[in-house]
């Protein structure tokens, strides 16, 4: 007998705000920013940071929670498990989460640091550069996870960025020996290369012993394997997974599993103007395929379609329904 | 001798932060919101409307704090008067207003309603409908005031909305004629044709006695004076300010004096994605000239060239820097 799982996906993640910011290059340089990469500040940095940005634009953010929300857009059954606090921000947080559809019911810190904030600069090219403060996100822990929904569910999606966090890291380590003994697979996204190369062994090994399905972008799986080319990473990382998917951009992105390696070109639905999501969205339109059975092919192509769309847009939760853009989209 | 005034504009106006989704027209005549149209709504009001909305975006806002924000983008000298709670929004309007050159030092309240909010619904043809929570932004009294830097400005600046309150009303009235006996000049910013309904007859008197330069849509002006043309209100309101700058979206605007009519175009500056804070940057960039010298044609396409800028994004605080825009366009 197959079993039945009442959910899709369920996600563990940092629950951020994001403040987005339009920036000129120079401001990068100014302020020691690596282009594309994404920096753990503590609160006097971000409050620092902050007073030198100009006029931002707040979006929720958070790299699983982005894909759960597209997930859910899609009609996917999801749930999320992240902290925010009892705040202004934790509540735009918890609005626009529920909103989407997905399931959200971790309760809020009522003590301690605030909601996190991702402060984000995104440059005339279209690519953004993070600053993280992670306030009340890292309050997660064995102890306040939600056992019995990670046991419900198809797919179990985790953020390479909880690694950053002792107590989220054991937290993320129960829960993917849950899902695998209830039958559920395991998705992990790498998040990060910086994230990566603070964690590559640990990184490694559970790609071999836990992960079932693996997001990567290209300085991603380039960083993990030290390797000297994306083809190069390609080989090591074949068979490792079930399922690996690598983002390259513009150029689309490549699936590979023991036997096959496929191409997927990327959508271009209107002009780029921030790329901010368009890997949490990838993930999600591709997840919502595999949950649904469809083949890796179509799979893809859902995830270009919805990271497609992201990047035409200032932040990383669509603002209309990705549900009939992939419908129309998907021939 | 010629007074010299160390501040350009200084503005009192409600402080807000926006809350902006964009959705079809059938939400709008679900919940029986009229387009293009500002309604207050009380804190149980907001709660209940934002659970029925999609994932947003939220940016700093309000009508006076969008036109000062303008100003100091530009160069003028401007400080900004209204009421934030010392909460998480209120932090995030206080930074942005800042950030954009501005003076801010309104104390913040410490008790009391949160940092008022205002939910705008896109729709498909740019245009926004606004609810409006206006929370901890009416503790504006006349004892809170800092009567010395008005007597400072050029210009003091005044939006419409702040009608709605009578103690902000009172603090209006009580600037207007500090300013006045200071030699300044007062503008005033209708801000919406239900808001001209609710006060036209006190609005009327304002504009004969108080009011040296006038801003105001067509909507606005025609239902000032009960008009069944713009070019019926325009007969009406010549020569009863020094000077009345009328918007007219996409046909630009028009400026009127005792003796004189100038027709000023509009600037199409990108596609119309969201025309909130439009009329808000017109009379910023409109005062910018003004409080500079410049002649009405010159004001009027400054004017023009902000509200061409400000709709081409979501949000009503622009995210570059107008000065550029404006010395580009400005032929």
């Amino acid at each position: 007998m197959v079993k039945k799982f009442p959910l899709d996906v369920v996600g563990i993640g940092n629950a951020i705000v994001d403040v987005l910011v339009q920036i000129e290059d120079s401001f990068l340089e100014k302020n020691s920013l690596v282009k594309g990469s994404m920096s753990l500040i503590d609160e006097a940095q971000a409050e620092l940071l902050y007073s030198f940005m100009s006029s931002g634009i707040e979006s929720s953010g958070g790299s699983a929670a982005n894909s759960l929300a597209c997930l859910a857009q899609l009609g996917s059954k999801t749930r999320f498990i992240g902290r925010v606090k009892n705040d202004q921000l934790g509540h735009i947080f918890t609005h626009d989460i529920c909103a989407s559809g997905a399931l959200f019911e971790t309760p809020p810190a009522l003590v301690g640091p605030s909601t996190a904030r991702c402060l984000i600069f995104v440059t005339p090219d279209a690519q953004r550069t993070m600053c993280t403060y992670l306030g009340a996100s890292v309050l997660i822990s064995p102890e306040n996870l939600d056992l019995s929904v990670i046991e419900q569910s198809k797919v179990l999606y985790l953020e390479g960025y909880l690694w950053d966090n002792a107590s989220a890291k054991e937290a993320f380590l129960a829960a993917s020996e849950l899902s695998k003994s209830a039958g559920g697979k395991v998705a992990l996204s790498l998040s990060d290369s910086f994230c990566v190369d603070r964690h590559r062994d640990s990184f490694l090994e559970l790609l071999e012993t836990k992960v079932d399905i693996l997001f990567a972008n290209e300085s991603e799986i380039i960083s993990l394997y030290n390797s000297s080319s994306l083809s190069n990473a390609i080989e090591k990382v074949k068979g490792v997974c079930e399922v690996s998917a690598i983002t390259c951009g513009e150029k689309g992105s490549v699936i590979i599993t023991e036997k096959e390696q496929l191409q997927i070109n990327s959508y271009q639905l209107g002009p780029t103007i921030d790329t901010t999501g368009a890997g949490d969205l990838y993930a999600g339109g591709f997840l919502h395929g595999y949950t649904k059975g469809k083949d890796l092919q179509t799979c893809g192509k859902i995830g270009s379609i919805c990271a497609g769309h992201i990047v035409t847009q200032l932040g990383s939760r669509s603002q209309s329904s990705l549900s009939d853009l992939v419908k129309e989209s998907l021939v």
